[in-house]
Protein backbone atom coordinates (compact mmCIF):
# COMPACT_ATOMS: atom_id res chain seq x y z
CA UNK A 1 0.00 0.00 0.00
CA UNK A 2 1.59 3.26 -1.35
CA UNK A 3 1.66 4.92 2.20
CA UNK A 4 1.84 9.01 1.22
CA UNK A 5 -0.96 8.27 -1.76
CA UNK A 6 -2.42 11.94 -2.25
CA UNK A 7 -6.20 12.21 -0.75
CA UNK A 8 -8.67 12.80 -3.50
CA UNK A 9 -12.05 14.42 -3.13
CA UNK A 10 -14.68 11.64 -3.82
CA UNK A 11 -18.24 12.64 -4.37
CA UNK A 12 -19.55 10.43 -1.56
CA UNK A 13 -22.11 11.36 0.46
CA UNK A 14 -21.07 12.77 3.90
CA UNK A 15 -23.51 9.89 5.48
CA UNK A 16 -21.92 7.25 3.66
CA UNK A 17 -18.34 8.76 4.81
CA UNK A 18 -18.93 8.96 8.32
CA UNK A 19 -21.00 6.17 8.59
CA UNK A 20 -18.04 4.05 7.18
CA UNK A 21 -15.73 5.90 9.99
CA UNK A 22 -17.88 4.77 12.56
CA UNK A 23 -18.06 1.09 11.97
CA UNK A 24 -14.54 0.98 10.86
CA UNK A 25 -12.90 2.71 14.14
CA UNK A 26 -15.54 0.82 16.57
CA UNK A 27 -14.58 -2.55 14.67
CA UNK A 28 -11.15 -1.46 14.87
CA UNK A 29 -11.07 -1.53 18.81
CA UNK A 30 -12.26 -5.34 18.59
CA UNK A 31 -9.71 -6.22 16.68
CA UNK A 32 -7.09 -4.30 18.04
CA UNK A 33 -7.93 -6.08 21.45
CA UNK A 34 -8.34 -9.46 19.77
CA UNK A 35 -4.73 -8.72 18.05
CA UNK A 36 -3.08 -7.89 21.35
CA UNK A 37 -4.16 -10.98 23.01
CA UNK A 38 -3.37 -13.43 20.23
CA UNK A 39 -0.05 -11.80 19.54
CA UNK A 40 -1.66 -11.70 15.77
CA UNK A 41 0.63 -9.89 13.60
CA UNK A 42 -0.82 -9.97 10.63
CA UNK A 43 -4.33 -8.75 12.34
CA UNK A 44 -2.56 -6.10 13.41
CA UNK A 45 -0.88 -4.89 10.21
CA UNK A 46 -4.36 -5.10 8.57
CA UNK A 47 -5.84 -2.51 11.88
CA UNK A 48 -3.20 -0.03 10.95
CA UNK A 49 -4.03 -0.26 7.38
CA UNK A 50 -7.61 0.25 8.08
CA UNK A 51 -6.32 3.40 10.42
CA UNK A 52 -4.55 4.90 7.54
CA UNK A 53 -8.55 4.02 5.51
CA UNK A 54 -10.14 5.59 8.48
CA UNK A 55 -7.69 8.76 7.66
CA UNK A 56 -8.40 9.17 4.22
CA UNK A 57 -12.06 9.49 5.09
CA UNK A 58 -11.97 11.48 7.69
CA UNK A 59 -10.01 14.10 5.13
CA UNK A 60 -12.67 13.15 2.25
CA UNK A 61 -15.49 14.16 4.69
CA UNK A 62 -13.73 17.18 5.99
CA UNK A 63 -13.66 18.13 1.65
CA UNK A 64 -17.30 17.55 1.00
CA UNK A 65 -18.11 19.24 3.67
CA UNK A 66 -16.21 22.47 2.68
CA UNK A 67 -17.62 22.57 -0.73
CA UNK A 68 -21.23 21.57 0.92
CA UNK A 69 -21.07 24.52 3.56
CA UNK A 70 -22.05 27.71 1.44
CA UNK A 71 -22.83 30.35 4.36
CA UNK A 72 -22.73 30.71 8.40
CA UNK A 73 -25.57 28.62 8.52
CA UNK A 74 -24.25 25.81 6.48
CA UNK A 75 -21.15 25.95 8.04
CA UNK A 76 -22.25 26.03 11.76
CA UNK A 77 -24.68 22.77 11.33
CA UNK A 78 -21.77 21.35 9.32
CA UNK A 79 -19.09 21.64 12.58
CA UNK A 80 -21.25 18.87 14.68
CA UNK A 81 -20.46 15.94 11.91
CA UNK A 82 -16.65 17.04 11.46
CA UNK A 83 -16.09 16.94 15.36
CA UNK A 84 -18.30 13.74 15.74
CA UNK A 85 -16.12 12.68 12.29
CA UNK A 86 -12.65 13.45 14.39
CA UNK A 87 -13.92 11.53 17.14
CA UNK A 88 -14.39 8.68 15.33
CA UNK A 89 -10.80 8.96 13.86
CA UNK A 90 -9.70 9.38 17.19
CA UNK A 91 -10.89 6.24 18.00
CA UNK A 92 -9.35 4.28 15.27
CA UNK A 93 -5.97 6.31 16.03
CA UNK A 94 -6.38 4.66 19.49
CA UNK A 95 -6.80 0.98 17.85
CA UNK A 96 -3.71 1.85 16.10
CA UNK A 97 -1.79 2.60 19.15
CA UNK A 98 -2.73 -1.02 20.61
CA UNK A 99 -1.63 -2.79 17.36
CA UNK A 100 1.47 -1.30 17.70
CA UNK A 101 2.22 -2.72 20.78
CA UNK A 102 1.91 -6.03 18.51
CA UNK A 103 3.66 -5.02 15.49
CA UNK A 104 6.56 -2.86 17.14
CA UNK A 105 7.39 -6.54 19.07
CA UNK A 106 6.40 -4.64 22.67
CA UNK A 107 4.97 -7.31 23.72
CA UNK A 108 1.44 -7.52 25.51
CA UNK A 109 2.13 -7.57 29.48
CA UNK A 110 0.02 -10.11 31.40
CA UNK A 111 -1.99 -7.41 33.07
CA UNK A 112 -3.25 -5.88 29.27
CA UNK A 113 -4.23 -9.33 28.61
CA UNK A 114 -6.00 -10.48 31.64
CA UNK A 115 -8.00 -6.88 31.40
CA UNK A 116 -9.05 -7.57 27.67
CA UNK A 117 -9.44 -11.08 28.38
CA UNK A 118 -12.04 -10.15 31.16
CA UNK A 119 -14.44 -9.02 27.72
CA UNK A 120 -17.40 -12.00 27.87
CA UNK A 121 -17.49 -12.15 24.38
CA UNK A 122 -14.54 -13.12 22.20
CA UNK A 123 -13.47 -12.38 19.04
CA UNK A 124 -12.47 -15.32 16.18
CA UNK A 125 -10.73 -14.89 12.87
CA UNK A 126 -10.69 -17.33 10.27
CA UNK A 127 -9.81 -18.10 6.40
CA UNK A 128 -12.28 -20.32 4.60
CA UNK A 129 -10.42 -22.98 2.93
CA UNK A 130 -11.60 -24.13 0.05
CA UNK A 131 -12.83 -27.68 1.24
CA UNK A 132 -15.08 -25.32 3.70
CA UNK A 133 -18.99 -26.04 3.25
CA UNK A 134 -19.04 -22.38 3.87
CA UNK A 135 -18.21 -21.80 0.63
CA UNK A 136 -20.87 -20.27 -1.63
CA UNK A 137 -23.62 -20.00 1.50
CA UNK A 138 -25.39 -16.66 1.61
CA UNK A 139 -24.27 -15.10 5.33
CA UNK A 140 -28.62 -15.18 6.06
CA UNK A 141 -28.42 -18.87 5.26
CA UNK A 142 -25.85 -19.53 8.26
CA UNK A 143 -28.31 -18.31 10.70
CA UNK A 144 -25.67 -18.16 12.76
CA UNK A 145 -26.93 -15.94 15.92
CA UNK A 146 -29.70 -18.38 16.41
CA UNK A 147 -27.60 -21.60 16.02
CA UNK A 148 -24.31 -20.52 17.45
CA UNK A 149 -24.79 -17.31 19.39
CA UNK A 150 -22.20 -15.56 17.25
CA UNK A 151 -22.15 -13.03 14.24
CA UNK A 152 -19.75 -12.24 11.26
CA UNK A 153 -18.55 -8.94 11.76
CA UNK A 154 -16.49 -7.99 8.73
CA UNK A 155 -15.22 -9.94 5.84
CA UNK A 156 -11.74 -9.29 4.54
CA UNK A 157 -11.27 -9.96 0.69
CA UNK A 158 -8.39 -9.79 -0.80
CA UNK A 159 -7.33 -6.15 0.05
CA UNK A 160 -11.36 -5.06 0.87
CA UNK A 161 -13.15 -5.15 3.93
CA UNK A 162 -17.07 -5.69 4.09
CA UNK A 163 -18.05 -4.63 7.04
CA UNK A 164 -21.14 -5.82 8.67
CA UNK A 165 -21.73 -7.99 5.51
CA UNK A 166 -25.25 -8.39 4.71
CA UNK A 167 -27.48 -11.35 5.04
CA UNK A 168 -27.10 -11.87 0.88
CA UNK A 169 -23.09 -11.63 0.99
CA UNK A 170 -22.28 -14.53 -0.50
CA UNK A 171 -18.83 -16.65 0.94
CA UNK A 172 -15.86 -17.57 -1.18
CA UNK A 173 -12.92 -19.15 -1.00
CA UNK A 174 -9.98 -17.19 0.93
CA UNK A 175 -12.32 -14.62 2.56
CA UNK A 176 -11.00 -13.80 6.04
CA UNK A 177 -14.44 -14.05 8.51
CA UNK A 178 -14.14 -12.07 11.53
CA UNK A 179 -16.43 -12.99 14.27
CA UNK A 180 -17.70 -12.33 17.49
CA UNK A 181 -19.77 -14.17 20.05
CA UNK A 182 -20.18 -16.66 22.82
CA UNK A 183 -16.83 -18.73 23.12
CA UNK A 184 -18.75 -22.17 22.35
CA UNK A 185 -20.06 -20.99 19.25
CA UNK A 186 -17.52 -18.98 18.47
CA UNK A 187 -15.25 -22.74 18.29
CA UNK A 188 -17.63 -24.31 16.28
CA UNK A 189 -17.67 -21.75 13.61
CA UNK A 190 -13.59 -22.14 13.26
CA UNK A 191 -13.75 -25.51 12.84
CA UNK A 192 -16.79 -24.71 9.88
CA UNK A 193 -14.55 -22.27 8.51
CA UNK A 194 -11.15 -23.85 8.04
CA UNK A 195 -12.63 -27.36 7.38
CA UNK A 196 -10.22 -29.49 5.78
CA UNK A 197 -11.11 -32.93 3.69
CA UNK A 198 -10.87 -36.17 5.93
CA UNK A 199 -7.45 -37.12 6.73
CA UNK A 200 -5.70 -34.07 5.56
CA UNK A 201 -3.91 -32.41 8.29
CA UNK A 202 -1.83 -29.23 7.51
CA UNK B 1 -15.18 19.47 40.95
CA UNK B 2 -12.27 21.37 41.07
CA UNK B 3 -10.90 21.23 38.55
CA UNK B 4 -7.23 21.77 38.80
CA UNK B 5 -6.83 19.60 41.46
CA UNK B 6 -3.24 18.25 41.74
CA UNK B 7 -3.40 14.16 40.58
CA UNK B 8 -1.64 12.51 43.17
CA UNK B 9 -0.33 9.05 43.83
CA UNK B 10 -2.22 6.55 44.87
CA UNK B 11 -1.08 3.15 46.11
CA UNK B 12 -3.23 1.20 43.54
CA UNK B 13 -1.97 -1.63 41.22
CA UNK B 14 -1.28 -1.34 37.33
CA UNK B 15 -4.03 -3.89 36.62
CA UNK B 16 -6.98 -2.49 38.38
CA UNK B 17 -6.60 1.25 37.31
CA UNK B 18 -6.07 0.39 33.56
CA UNK B 19 -9.15 -1.93 34.11
CA UNK B 20 -11.07 0.63 35.45
CA UNK B 21 -9.81 2.84 32.46
CA UNK B 22 -10.52 0.56 29.60
CA UNK B 23 -13.96 -0.01 31.40
CA UNK B 24 -14.79 3.60 32.02
CA UNK B 25 -13.47 4.42 28.14
CA UNK B 26 -15.77 2.06 26.56
CA UNK B 27 -18.72 2.74 28.51
CA UNK B 28 -18.28 6.74 27.77
CA UNK B 29 -18.50 6.01 24.05
CA UNK B 30 -22.45 4.10 24.34
CA UNK B 31 -22.84 7.27 26.71
CA UNK B 32 -22.16 9.93 24.12
CA UNK B 33 -23.90 8.43 21.66
CA UNK B 34 -26.78 8.30 23.86
CA UNK B 35 -25.95 12.42 24.92
CA UNK B 36 -25.96 12.87 21.09
CA UNK B 37 -28.81 11.40 19.82
CA UNK B 38 -31.30 12.71 23.18
CA UNK B 39 -29.13 16.31 23.05
CA UNK B 40 -28.79 15.37 27.13
CA UNK B 41 -26.82 18.17 28.49
CA UNK B 42 -26.80 16.30 31.97
CA UNK B 43 -24.86 13.64 30.58
CA UNK B 44 -22.92 14.81 28.42
CA UNK B 45 -21.34 16.87 31.09
CA UNK B 46 -21.15 13.47 33.29
CA UNK B 47 -19.00 12.53 30.36
CA UNK B 48 -16.79 15.34 30.45
CA UNK B 49 -16.23 14.90 33.84
CA UNK B 50 -15.70 11.06 33.35
CA UNK B 51 -13.24 12.17 30.55
CA UNK B 52 -11.50 13.75 33.18
CA UNK B 53 -11.36 11.00 35.71
CA UNK B 54 -9.59 8.94 32.97
CA UNK B 55 -7.08 11.55 32.61
CA UNK B 56 -6.61 11.18 36.32
CA UNK B 57 -6.11 7.34 36.01
CA UNK B 58 -3.59 7.71 33.31
CA UNK B 59 -1.30 10.23 35.21
CA UNK B 60 -2.20 7.60 38.41
CA UNK B 61 -1.39 4.88 36.31
CA UNK B 62 2.19 6.63 34.87
CA UNK B 63 3.51 7.16 37.90
CA UNK B 64 2.79 3.86 39.30
CA UNK B 65 4.47 2.60 36.36
CA UNK B 66 7.61 4.52 37.00
CA UNK B 67 8.09 3.29 40.44
CA UNK B 68 7.34 -0.32 39.78
CA UNK B 69 10.15 -0.03 36.94
CA UNK B 70 13.38 -0.83 38.34
CA UNK B 71 15.65 -1.85 35.48
CA UNK B 72 15.91 -1.92 31.66
CA UNK B 73 13.96 -5.29 31.49
CA UNK B 74 11.01 -3.79 34.03
CA UNK B 75 10.91 -0.44 31.38
CA UNK B 76 10.46 -2.50 28.47
CA UNK B 77 7.73 -5.25 29.95
CA UNK B 78 5.69 -2.04 31.15
CA UNK B 79 5.99 0.38 27.89
CA UNK B 80 3.36 -1.85 26.30
CA UNK B 81 0.82 -1.36 29.31
CA UNK B 82 1.30 2.44 29.35
CA UNK B 83 0.18 2.37 25.52
CA UNK B 84 -2.56 0.75 26.34
CA UNK B 85 -3.54 2.98 28.87
CA UNK B 86 -2.88 6.09 26.44
CA UNK B 87 -5.30 4.00 23.79
CA UNK B 88 -7.89 3.88 26.35
CA UNK B 89 -7.42 7.58 27.44
CA UNK B 90 -7.67 8.38 23.53
CA UNK B 91 -11.23 6.73 23.27
CA UNK B 92 -11.94 8.79 26.58
CA UNK B 93 -11.21 11.63 24.71
CA UNK B 94 -13.14 11.12 22.18
CA UNK B 95 -16.49 10.42 23.94
CA UNK B 96 -15.55 13.50 25.10
CA UNK B 97 -14.92 15.49 21.96
CA UNK B 98 -18.79 13.84 21.03
CA UNK B 99 -19.83 15.33 24.72
CA UNK B 100 -19.16 18.67 23.67
CA UNK B 101 -20.62 19.02 20.45
CA UNK B 102 -23.66 18.88 23.11
CA UNK B 103 -22.24 20.45 25.72
CA UNK B 104 -21.46 23.69 23.90
CA UNK B 105 -24.83 23.79 21.88
CA UNK B 106 -23.03 22.97 18.30
CA UNK B 107 -26.25 21.21 17.84
CA UNK B 108 -26.07 17.57 16.46
CA UNK B 109 -26.88 17.25 12.84
CA UNK B 110 -29.40 14.60 11.21
CA UNK B 111 -26.29 12.88 9.80
CA UNK B 112 -24.75 11.89 12.97
CA UNK B 113 -28.43 11.09 14.38
CA UNK B 114 -29.19 8.97 12.11
CA UNK B 115 -25.55 6.88 11.87
CA UNK B 116 -25.75 6.92 15.77
CA UNK B 117 -29.74 5.42 15.75
CA UNK B 118 -28.21 2.14 13.69
CA UNK B 119 -27.03 1.04 16.39
CA UNK B 120 -29.35 -1.82 17.31
CA UNK B 121 -29.26 -1.78 21.02
CA UNK B 122 -30.35 1.05 23.06
CA UNK B 123 -29.35 3.02 26.38
CA UNK B 124 -31.53 4.24 29.32
CA UNK B 125 -30.66 6.84 31.50
CA UNK B 126 -32.65 6.82 34.59
CA UNK B 127 -33.09 7.99 38.36
CA UNK B 128 -35.06 5.49 41.00
CA UNK B 129 -37.92 7.45 42.43
CA UNK B 130 -38.34 6.74 46.00
CA UNK B 131 -41.96 4.52 44.96
CA UNK B 132 -39.91 2.70 42.54
CA UNK B 133 -39.85 -1.04 43.50
CA UNK B 134 -36.41 -1.18 42.53
CA UNK B 135 -35.90 0.49 45.85
CA UNK B 136 -33.19 -2.17 48.15
CA UNK B 137 -33.11 -4.73 45.51
CA UNK B 138 -30.01 -6.41 44.28
CA UNK B 139 -29.07 -6.19 40.59
CA UNK B 140 -29.14 -9.80 40.51
CA UNK B 141 -32.61 -10.70 41.79
CA UNK B 142 -34.04 -8.54 38.61
CA UNK B 143 -32.74 -10.91 36.60
CA UNK B 144 -32.57 -8.44 33.38
CA UNK B 145 -31.02 -10.07 30.97
CA UNK B 146 -33.62 -12.84 30.88
CA UNK B 147 -36.54 -10.78 31.68
CA UNK B 148 -36.39 -7.77 29.22
CA UNK B 149 -33.16 -8.63 27.57
CA UNK B 150 -31.24 -5.74 29.00
CA UNK B 151 -28.26 -4.89 31.38
CA UNK B 152 -27.70 -2.03 33.88
CA UNK B 153 -23.94 -0.92 32.26
CA UNK B 154 -23.45 2.08 35.38
CA UNK B 155 -24.89 3.69 38.32
CA UNK B 156 -24.17 6.98 39.31
CA UNK B 157 -24.82 7.18 43.21
CA UNK B 158 -24.31 11.15 43.98
CA UNK B 159 -20.64 11.58 42.15
CA UNK B 160 -19.19 8.35 42.07
CA UNK B 161 -19.78 5.61 39.05
CA UNK B 162 -20.26 2.01 39.38
CA UNK B 163 -19.45 0.81 36.49
CA UNK B 164 -20.93 -2.79 35.49
CA UNK B 165 -22.24 -3.65 38.80
CA UNK B 166 -21.74 -6.47 40.73
CA UNK B 167 -24.96 -8.67 40.92
CA UNK B 168 -25.13 -8.27 44.41
CA UNK B 169 -25.22 -4.32 44.43
CA UNK B 170 -28.65 -3.25 46.06
CA UNK B 171 -30.11 -0.42 44.44
CA UNK B 172 -31.09 3.04 46.29
CA UNK B 173 -33.34 5.25 46.57
CA UNK B 174 -31.36 8.47 43.78
CA UNK B 175 -29.49 6.32 41.79
CA UNK B 176 -29.21 6.85 38.31
CA UNK B 177 -29.27 3.61 36.34
CA UNK B 178 -27.80 3.73 33.07
CA UNK B 179 -28.86 0.53 31.33
CA UNK B 180 -28.62 -1.00 27.47
CA UNK B 181 -30.55 -3.57 25.40
CA UNK B 182 -33.12 -3.94 23.33
CA UNK B 183 -35.83 -0.97 22.93
CA UNK B 184 -39.04 -2.90 24.23
CA UNK B 185 -37.26 -3.70 27.60
CA UNK B 186 -35.27 -0.63 27.55
CA UNK B 187 -38.39 1.10 28.12
CA UNK B 188 -40.30 -1.15 30.02
CA UNK B 189 -37.39 -1.06 32.54
CA UNK B 190 -37.64 2.53 32.30
CA UNK B 191 -41.03 2.94 33.25
CA UNK B 192 -40.34 0.81 36.87
CA UNK B 193 -37.05 2.88 37.76
CA UNK B 194 -39.07 6.16 37.41
CA UNK B 195 -42.17 4.33 38.88
CA UNK B 196 -44.63 7.04 41.05
CA UNK B 197 -47.13 6.49 43.09
CA UNK B 198 -50.99 6.28 41.54
CA UNK B 199 -52.27 9.40 40.61
CA UNK B 200 -49.22 11.51 41.08
CA UNK B 201 -47.78 13.40 38.26
CA UNK B 202 -44.68 15.77 37.42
Amino acid sequence: MPRFEKVKYRAVPVRELFLEMKNLSELMIDLAYSAALFNDQELAEDILELESRVDTLDYQLEMTIMIAARDAHDAEALTGVSAAASAADKISDAAGDIAAIVTQGIGVHPIVSQVFEKAEERLMQARVGADSSLVGKRVGELDLEAKMGIDIIAVRRDKDWIINPKKTEQIRNGDVLIARGVQSGISEFKGLVEQKPKGKRD
